[in-house]
């Protein structure tokens, strides 16, 4: 049952970088409100915005033996997701691997788990969103897959899927909807310039969403 | 049960500003050690110091139909605090919200649920202490209250009170005590520039207090 | 059973410099694995690496008179480590204390509790490891020990241990240790240092570390 | 700031006696979904069902001296509930401090912090609902507040405010709307009642609740 | 985006029977440790042992409409398996839902959020797994989806997927292994019974699993 | 550094009998309130009430390897008390093992991790107390240590120290103090004994401890 496949589908690479241009918000709610990870995923550093192809890892607890194997499937532009098959805060993840993946072209890390040598992390630019932070290390024991479907803080997390990161956190766009959730995110984006622009003008959210004949209908009283 | 208080009183523009300088630690001594948040409670970018008369908002989980009415209800000066009705973590508030708040003179927003678009709301300088960070939305279907009595994160805030918010977290002081507290923050300030100084010479907190018969007295040994 | 030991064996300084500079992850990795405080225990400003001997505080929940009895046993690069005997989110410290702490010589504070004035300690340069941060006062009512053996946040500490932290968390050396522990922790970055060359040179770990041969016999399919 | 008020309104007991035979949902609901405690508070053993009137302690976090000084206050019909001024898990109560509740006729406890001797606890019938259990005892150091307003796991409380708690959690209804709630349980009750043998024969809620119209208008799609 | 699909295949329910008997531990290991939800995903009372077919409920958070809409499609031994969109502790299900479950045949509910009621649901013999025990009502505000792939828990569901819960938890198998899986299961349970025997007897795992060798080749060392 | 301490020292039969008997909320008092486990740590069951003298495991996260070679070294009258290195809440014992652990004499097991077969467990009379229930498996791959001192939930444990465990969690004795705190503790139940009669009688507890007057000089209003 431990697989790596080698062959995975990306996306085009230009609707995934104006994926990462559009950021995680509103690329959620272009796609229906889904695909967030669990707001414990936070950026080791703030910052960082990127996108990238899901380059996945089931791995057991405190084993990072399959990071090892999935760095050798990485392609330029590749975001590593990692999910333990059960919760572990350990540090599966440091400097030296961090080297390794951004010789290979990757472009950062999602895990439900804990890196360390954080500070260097920052230092190389190596962008990371985790669940803990904590240099307590690995073994290397068990086998696990690369490049399986995989739930990863509570995400569905399928190999070649855009992962949309920033400060925000971590979403996952199915690499079949990346087109139309671009078109829809570019969509918002412009909507919400001009709404912008009114509203920093003092214009209220009540009037330009034409909000107050239902508050008065479902019954908000004014006293 | 849906009402929106128009009209609110609030606190002296100088003892808000004053006690905004004293921040959070020193302004929860001097009321007694009361009125603080709970530690949950975090800034989503450092550095942040603010005091302001609170505008209060109690809006279902998952909803933010409310923060709307609120902002209508904002004077310069005015800081939005928001508690849920049941514990939540979606992103209540973000880059659109604040643009209005700012624009009404909001100094900031107070929420025991979660935010988004944070990088833009550190860009823009709008201040927030959230208990999560989150892209998700909410929706906009259920009424809530602006300006009634709340529970915010374990803390009794009513509208007008004084929130004061630092690096420390937040502390609200009700808005008839707003002098009494400050006097006493003052009179804090100053006993403890006076110890900083002995303690920076090397005068020792033992001696400062005169606690050492009191540990005798109590059992302490040294050995 | 309040007791206070006022002579304890510290390690050879420039030994203790040296763990210092290798850093959490590599000490921890250097003794076996063991020492490193729960992952909850967090600096409240990132960037400062330091090592001392620990002055370890054992004191109640909300009390920190004890720290003012550790100050006076503080020596020139000591490290205070308070473990409460309950679990405490409060303040036990804040800039009055560190003050008076770095006018002995004090160089960190590792707590399995809260901490206050966190932007001062910054701006002090003070740095501090704790669980929490909040602005919630302690009494002086009750006494706890100084220099007896404690467990914080799950480690084992004993006074005069070596204490190492920096942007990945806290971890101990027992004083006994630490010249073989640094010998180790020399080795390893000499080592890593060789190895990161290679792997940002492209070459992969799995042909560094001869892994193939072992994730073929454990059974790992490439598909 | 330590005060203890002796005299403090109660509601009708017959009142008080239907409010907890109606339970805590049911009442919940009747008052407009206000008034429940955080669901971390939970029973310590099943099956009790309660009400009574709320005689209040505000107390430090460790100590429970003012729980002695509250069970002098107690009445006939009372329900102690505690509140620490920061968060605390320790054993505030057993039962000793029970037994001498008990005998003054209170009816059970409801603290956000931990309680031990739960075994005892349980074959008294003592009926408590905590945030913990934990045998770490407590100090007499420091003074607090007996019937006061609290914030007690979310929910404000007031003297005299009635408690309802069961195996669903806790609830408080606010003294002067008792009766009014009672009546609105009373109906929601009897109108349940109608529903269930509607349900239980089959029929579906979409029907009883003529549901299907606005699920269509709303866009539900059957595919 | 809101669907309901009407039409799920459902395994063999002699299939469904034995999976069930088997438990969750056996079923888990059988299946290669996957499937496992969450560990707090809890029973309300302790002793049901159940299997059934996933009806599964997409539902917003504080929203329980889609249950109405799911309990249509509820045939007899399926069980309800709802995940919020986003975390929610608030309470979904209550006793006159569960009336409505039980006259459709349905045999239990597995729910990533809250119920309440429990006392009513255990004396009804209704079983329920949740993440917590809540009075909070939701409302019937926005659609969700019935009968599509979720995850709930951490673990993926897709509608007709076997649901096995007992004491130790929740586990779905996929539809299409049922069979391969009981297999595994069943061989399991008739090996640990030869080795429970065997070890009542007194014998010791090291020597019926044969480890003394490994250990001695992994350096285990007796002092 | 694997190791197995073959030899270790427990305390007499009849002082380990009778500390169990006291219960740990008296043995904690009776020692000073040390020696406690966190409050996450709770009986899968309720009711049993034992001490015995611990055998210790420190085993990696996700490996319980080392459970077999601890049994080899079980004495009738031994508790097993298993620390992981790391966080985690995996299944790590179950039935099987619970089989071949009470074919040695043991009485029951202390756990910071997960355990299955709950309901075995409590059907076979083998109490546990464990900081998480979880059908989740364990490997094999990896050693640990039997019979070193560990640190299980906070508490500093030491093979053949005392093990008192019952509904209110764990607490553990040193072997060398377990005569002076079995004297404590008998101390303390007739002293209670007393109180526990004038406290029924209605006497309060202000009386009986005499705690009016210093009430006062803190300064407590009866308003």
């Amino acid at each position: 049952m431990a697989v790596v496949v080698e062959k995975i589908e990306r996306a085009d690479p230009s609707v995934i970088e104006k994926l990462g241009a559009a950021g995680v918000a509103t690329v959620h709610e272009a796609q229906g409100r889904s695909g967030l990870l669990a707001s414990k995923i936070r950026p080791i550093w703030p910052g960082a915005q990127i996108a990238g192809s899901a380059v996945t890892i089931s791995a057991p607890p405190g084993d990072n033996w399959m990071i090892h194997v999935a760095i050798e499937q990485l392609q330029a532009g590749d975001i590593l997701v990692l999910a333990p098959t059960a919760p572990c805060d350990m540090g599966y993840f440091g400097d030296l691997l961090a080297t390794s993946a951004m010789a290979r072209g990757c472009k950062g890390l999602v895990i439900d788990a804990g890196v360390r040598d954080v500070r260097d992390l920052k230092d190389m630019g190596f962008p990371v969103w985790s669940a803990a932070i904590s240099a307590q290390g690995t073994v290397k024991e068990t086998l696990g897959s690369v490049n399986i479907p995989i739930v990863c803080a509570g995400a569905s997390v399928s190999p070649g899927d855009i992962v949309v990161a920033d400060d925000d956190g971590v979403c996952v766009v199915p690499r079949a909807n990346a087109e139309a959730v671009l078109t829809g995110a570019e969509k918002r984006l412009a909507a919400e310039e001009a709404k912008r622009q009114r509203l920093a003008a003092g214009e209220l959210g009540l009037d330009i969403y034409d909000m107050r004949p239902r508050l008065k209908e479902k019954g908000l009283k004014y006293v």
